[in-house]
């Protein structure tokens, strides 16, 4: 930072694998709880916003993926707005905050019990009302996150659903969970040269970002740090939709930014997707996907060494690095942006 | 048209009020066929992609709303990528596709049908793979769509989506959803003053388009319709995701379209949208809404006088036609946007 203060933003980006260590400790041999408490329950419903839905969103994959459960979104408005009753027995509902306070997703989760579902709470505050009301609550050790934009509660979170999805049976190796602290360490060590990716996404105004699979969560809350932090249209966008509608976007002054990771069954449709890209006169940039996917982007950060299945808790990694960047270089402040503040109310 | 050929974009916004009505005729009798499908079922999951996604929105929210059942929307990479085993008995599996031949929700929906679903296909697609292989398909009478933003084969299938939850249960008026055509028809012959809007979109280079509950699945369509035929960086966003990171984007150059039925319980928080927009010196345009919403809006366009369950049908109207001129306004050709066909192939 040679002598200017550094962000709190940029701060609490490398206090990721710290914060990841203690979570994972408090709540790894927690698993079993969720594992009694789903025991009559067939599928998973998140409620959440924002960052927190982004989390949702591999938490669904994982759980999917691994778990043989259902695992889908929830609407909240159908509890807070609409006010409708809904059949929810033999539903876990899993309701991710923050601060915890957020009114519609208290109001939500108290819905959804009073729907017949059982309750999980994941969320960074351990007095909150929304910790305090679930059967459960799996208490995230962030510390305190002062950036209006999140970063280590996010991948706190993700942490907290990979232990989810353990507790709910998938065929999932702890010990891989417990490694992932170091490969982020490493990765905040020699995270590539930002510095050009920077420079020319200065000049975009829009930016199309996407990840198929699991790495889908890590994209769209790519997307989110960038409309947050550097006013940037950014639009996050599974690989799928991407290309029904969407791909027309893409120019020469929007370019693409792709995640995936190193291994799995999304990799070989992203390194396509981004060859599709260049071939139409635009940018790629690529997050992650090892030398398969940096071969085919007009540039390429590294991603994490890490198993598919936790790839996103490290794949959004190089993504905050280059929206704080991006945020200071526009002449922005990346903590505070406009018009936000750290805990959202919406009714 | 003043001496010009009307693009195929245009001519089939037209052709809406005779496609809902062809559509409507021939799936309100069958309403029963869902009843009976669903009867082992207690919850609904939709497979689709891009416009069908939109649509399965809107079924989701109005299954949710008034049918008293979970309706949430399926990753069909869980299926297709994942190749992954989830439990899916109770459970309807209803897919959407224009053409009925998108492999991957054509391979989906095998696989829920695999995984214990019941499966409902609505497609325009008569004799596609897609309404073949379901045991119940709702074919939509929209006839051959040239242009490839689809425009009527949308609004059918929220009609068909429409008849589906009243075959669920919902307790809704079917005599309303008879009269939605001739509602579509009169915002067809009077549809406010656009010239403006156009003129100063065109100017733009992103835009945010919101809606909530029912109204969010216009708002999703309407973003995609400005993406493909546009290139317009439009960020399709829920009230209250918008609220969450979002709406730091909003300024001088990035107006928001806001979406509204002139009544029920959502109407009130867009109304105050727009006035947070507007001062926080951006432009606000109101599509529906009725006065309330137009009162604090920069402009605005009438909605349909439907209630609230059908205003998405005729919400989504002013926005093709806002599409299709601001797309000849910027020289490019509505009907054939860069780097997309009809039918998308995704695997």
């Amino acid at each position: 930072m040679s002598g200017q203060q550094a962000t709190y933003m940029r701060t609490e980006i490398g206090q990721q694998p710290a914060a990841l260590r203690a979570t994972i400790a408090a709540l790894l041999p927690r698993a079993a709880e969720a594992t009694v408490l789903a025991r009559d329950t067939r599928q998973v419903l998140f409620i959440a916003r924002g960052t927190s839905d982004n989390a949702a969103v591999y938490g669904s994959y994982v759980i999917q993926a691994y778990a043989g459960r259902l695992a889908t979104l929830a609407s909240p408005s159908i509890a807070t707005a609409y006010r409708s009753r809904v059949d929810l027995s033999g539903v876990l509902a899993v309701a991710l905050s923050q601060s915890g306070k957020t009114e519609e997703i208290v109001e939500t989760m108290a819905w959804a019990s009073d729907c017949g579902a059982a309750t999980l709470a994941i969320t960074n505050g351990a007095a909150s009302p929304l910790a305090e009301t679930a059967d459960v609550a799996f208490v995230t050790q962030a510390g305190t996150e002062r950036a209006v934009p999140a970063t280590k509660t996010f991948t706190t979170q993700l942490a907290a659903l990979a232990v989810l999805a353990i507790g709910l049976g998938a065929d999932l190796d702890p010990g891989e969970l417990r490694q992932a602290p170091d490969e982020i360490e490493s990765l905040l060590a020699g995270p590539g040269d930002l510095d050009p990716i920077v420079t020319e996404l200065a000049g975009d105004h829009g930016v199309v970002v996407s990840g198929r699979g699991l790495a889908y969560a890590a994209a769209l809350e790519l997307a989110l740090k960038l409309k947050e932090a550097c006013y940037l249209h950014a639009m996050g966008l599974s690989y799928a939709d991407l290309l029904h509608g969407p791909i027309a976007v893409v120019d020469a002054q929007t370019p693409a930014i792709l995640l995936a990771a190193d291994s799995g069954p999304t990799l070989r449709g992203t390194v396509e997707l981004a060859a599709r890209v260049t071939g139409a006169g635009a940018r790629a940039y690529g997050i992650g996907g090892g030398d398969l996917l940096a071969a085919v982007c007009t540039r390429a950060l590294p991603g994490p060494r890490l198993p598919e299945w936790l790839a996103p808790l490290g794949l959004i990694v190089p993504g905050q690095l280059l929206t704080e960047a991006l945020s200071r270089r526009l002449g922005l402040d990346p903590d505070h942006p406009r018009g936000l503040s750290k805990v959202t109310q919406t009714a």
